[in-house]
């Protein structure tokens, strides 16, 4: 069976904790809930993870990297939090792995501070999904299964 | 029943008549038809247009709030081309008007000219969706719908 | 009887109907309606319109060149909204078409985001009057009347 | 009887001696003639003074931040000369004391050098006036009038 | 027969009526009917319209690109006033519609207001002339009809 | 008892090993030791860690952060090094977790390399303390007390 | 007896009076009695002003300057309000001077406008004190009391 | 008979050798030859030149500039090459010796790198053509020649 | 007897006493003796005065401004200090009362910190000498008595 | 004997396995093979490591500073790959820990994206060598071996 | 007997010739038979030069770094013209020869454009006159003159 | 035999003669040695030349592009000193002539000041080689041979 990966940056294991104004109240265990459900909807089997680690998330874009080239996957569906806005090296990961990725940001990061207006990710990603919440990730995998399938 | 406007900016009727590489081959037709489906199946009523004409963009955005403030709308998928990155009046008509918008591009604007990487809609808007070429509309319609219901 | 124009760029007609905070509770019947009070007062007749397309706008500053060469019309006040910030097109036709011009903004632009502080059209415009609310359409009317006999 | 404070800064004691192209030929004297006969027939008492010295600025920005705070003053029309464009202190005094300001230009900075267009007081400002020669002074006080009454 | 297109932006109907030491005395009149001679001499049928309205632009250079398109027209020389500086739109329409475009300035942009210097236009047409006067014209057609010939 | 996190960044291990000029001569053992003084004269449990990984500061942060949920922290001192430059993460872990934090920099950051002068942890952080040497990290453990105690 | 320079700069009269949200409900005159308490804990005898004059503030820290140099003070805590980002003259007064200056905010600057993020007085001062509210000069005052006995 | 001078700047003596697809077969021989015929055409005698070195270009400007005030020469023809982007002293020359000068560019050098749109040439040229192909030496020859006559 | 104004702006009373390798050894009463001697022998009496008040140093611009007027003064000799780089004031006063004004820089603030590159007080200065030494005042009394006597 | 350390960044795993254009056919195991040779033959004995976390790399670095300190290593080569753009921790690192260090780039840098045109680590570096392909590794070496030698 | 080079830059054989609005009407013969006069009144002998030519500028200048290293010359009074804001390679050639500079402006050039603000020469000249007309060049001489003496 | 290009740009002559601190103490003819023995022993005829004249390096370079284009040379080792920040010409003669480039710095530029961190030549060049001393020359002969050899 195909696997879409859901991966997550910095912080994100604090969803629905601490700030409900900015992220809403769910938690991560919530989204990956959900995940799997949309994802199992779409064929697809949830390989869901998260790191506040920028050197473990490129090793996990390597490896979903190779299970594209396998044929065993269809991609990656990535929140980097924080990273998104000063790591090239993530965008190396993505561009250099050939892993196709659709980035997703819960809250509008263009209506915050503008430092957050920058993604490194977006010129190599395969889509960008910003402001819808926790849908984005549904919206997100329904992409990759659409882009597998077309 | 509840509408859902999808609008259209500058130079969207040329869509899969010139630029395939970077565009796809489907016409405005082809995109229409097809969020015609889409909607029908969230249970939207389909409005579509194309102008390119910033200021009958603006008087749409303004019917479309109307529509909204009377219940009768769900929002706006806006693809404003051009218009995204100078116009301030369509920013202006959406949180004027207090329209739910998702904005849309079906290129990846943020692998193009630098000028394409700024959005005066991104932060008045209720999402953005980037690069998913044509199936960006399908996303965005069903975005509308899931605010709605949720 | 000599003229003043008083012309209303994008999103005007949504005064006082949507966002009371920023500007206010009149709607722009009511700035018409006092407008017409102060331009009697001042010995001047009104003509009041508004248009969310920039070419219409471009158009009747043409027209008003026309009539302040003719001897018809004191000049006009000009709230262009956000054109202000994109449009050189308004400003060609100010100095274009010699026309005498006061600025108008409802609100303090310079208290807004950042892109609200730059306006092409102040460098050719007569006076500038910022942040008065509405009472600014009145003040800028008594200017041009102060102009015209002084 | 209700004060209101017309305050100016560094140089505007060589007005009308000097330069007339840019600023006219009144001179300060006759500027605080004429509004004195405003003033009066806006139910104000007028306090009109001039320093070079920001300091001194300030110290009569809280002076008459007391007075509007003691129900005594309608508040400020300030002409802050070259401070406009460097003293964050004028700034500062004006939120800090909570003193209601219009900010005035005699000649319209926007057309002038471009390190002109910039002000700090603008933001802090309950409105500003730009390029209306002296008789921004007149209706500067005639705003502060009708905020005072309505 | 084959048409030339001869397209002009905002404000050039006052051209020759109001600013002489700008734009020279010739009216948009003068210049037509020059551009007539030179078009026949070159072998073209001349289009000449002017418009305030950048989405009726558009459509032109759409209408221009159909007909180049179908091997009945040469291109389009296009003198966009304001608009060069500001509209995407208009670029995206002669790059989308693939239609040949000489940009022509009567007054050398780049002695003027440094708005002025820059051309969302320039990157995508076949060539540019600026600050030859009405004479740009006649280059510009000349040079289309070069183009066509070689 | 309450404690205080004091947590250190990249290349503090190096401290007083290398560059006296710069940052003395005292290790980070010496710091340590003195801050358990200056902990326990204020009535809180040192806790002190040291990590070139930005991964796991963010880490920590979060630790700290329940803590102080949890009401057995005082929140922390934080000598970011390097990444106080370049992490929107070590930020976005400061006001995600809501812990106290205070800043510190044993040398003048604002008088070496202009890419130091700018801090992402500043606008998050409860406090900042530069420059004063190491002593800063007494005053910062001071400040957290007295904090905590008012 | 060895004193210390409390130094006060522009709109810190104001104090306590006006914005409690940003500065807390203290007065400069309760600022005053703790920095009394503090320095004479301390062994310092406090010298405490307040000036909104920029060369007032200059010729204060010259005379702390000739006490450093004598041997009877200890050095300056300088809280120079909106000088600090304006004024090129405190900065060389202290550098000129070389009189030990520990800069001292009461709110974080660093988390307000964009101008305040600047300092021109922190490269040349001994120390920065941010956001710790006023507590910062009981902070203050012991760095120079530490750095005189060390 | 009156001459006109066409001078070329660094590696202008390569065209034709190296990039046809920038700047197309032809060598400067080729223009040379042209150039010779367009300028006979329009009644001027040809002084066709290239050199790498800007102090010898600056020469010639000065020589055409002498021959322009003796009324013995139409003025020049410039293709300065990369000189245009760094040569403020070519600049110099045009405008210090009064000589009327058609700069011309065969490549679009607005969709090229973002340092050849800058010219200093430019403003203070009689006019600008660019990306004609080597057609603008013959445009620029025609233009000087109708400024000659007109 | 015509004068010779020579005003010293903040901080140069320190001069000679602190920092001799930026300045030198000579206190500003040597400095003062030696253009007495200078302007003696340029035939004009010297005025020499120094202040650390911005408003000051502009009072006295006016008075000089005013001698000039009157025939009685031959200008000005400014060393603005630090006030050089942020002084629109003292700009404004030396083009408002028509003094010709020598600017005068000790060290050579090009070779110092960028913030002192700029000079507000340069483009209204008659000259500007800099880095020369004390003995840059020499050269502007003698070059304000050449200006005098050609 | 004598060791050397290669350091390699993030990323660099994939090298020769994915993007050929860019980076050549070599893999990273290829490189460290001739890295071995090349080091023998400079009399050197090499440490071969590659990582995708920065902390690790900072880690390393102070252990190869140790190993310099102790007489035991020539320094390092550094491919910090994305690192190279973002990472002031690795600066500091080869700052603080005192290691010669030559930064080494496969592909030409200064021919990509501008972000990838500033280096933290360049400023820092005992050298760099950029664009030589996978030679630079050897080039690299051999100048520490020569930095070693003399 | 010890000799003053004063060395010329691009366009200045033109002085006097062209331009008497910014220059004045003295040609640089004129200049050069005043320099004489000047540099005999200093004891000194006079080496007068102009060049078009960056590189024989340097050349000149490597000349005169000889001349003073042997103790026959007392430096350079350059007139750099346009390489002034151009050419790193004449600042390092008065660096690397360690030549003393005086770098003289004939019009003041900060009045002028904002390219001719920037000076590459300025941070490694001994000093910088500008804006006394040709008289800067006595100055100028003197000033070296009195360097050489003192 | 093939030949290699060692091109030297301006004041490269005074090496080893002035500036020993960032230059070291070798002389060009020093260099010029060793590249003669470093190029014999990769089989390689040393061509070695300097100038300070741009125009000059610009017709080297193209001698050289027809040297490797004839097969005879291997390509050109350029330290093109100062004009490498400031010169488009050179790099447009690399790429115009198609000649292989390796750019070599004796000092580390990045280190410098900031107008020598970018380089017109590296995006053109085949190599970078910085800060390795003289020895860069070594190291960049050998490149070129290694790249004429693999």
């Amino acid at each position: 069976m195909t696997t879409v990966y859901v991966l997550n940056g910095p912080n994100l294991n604090l969803l629905g904790l601490r700030d409900p104004n900015t992220y809403g109240t769910q938690t991560l265990a919530d989204v990956q809930e959900r995940c799997d459900v949309v994802a199992k909807e779409s064929g697809l089997e949830l390989i869901f993870r998260q790191s506040n680690h920028e050197g473990e998330l490129i090793d996990w874009l390597h490896e979903a990297g190779r299970a594209v080239a396998d044929g065993t996957s269809a991609g990656v569906v990535l929140n980097a939090g924080a990273y998104t806005h000063t790591s090239v090296g993530l965008a190396d990961a993505i561009s250099g792995a050939f892993v196709p990725t659709i980035e997703v940001h819960i809250s509008n990061v263009h209506a915050r501070e503008s430092f957050r207006h920058h993604s490194y990710i977006s010129p190599v990603a395969a889509g960008v999904i910003v402001g819808l919440g926790t849908y984005g990730y549904d919206a997100a995998i329904q992409a990759l299964a659409h882009r597998e399938n077309s």
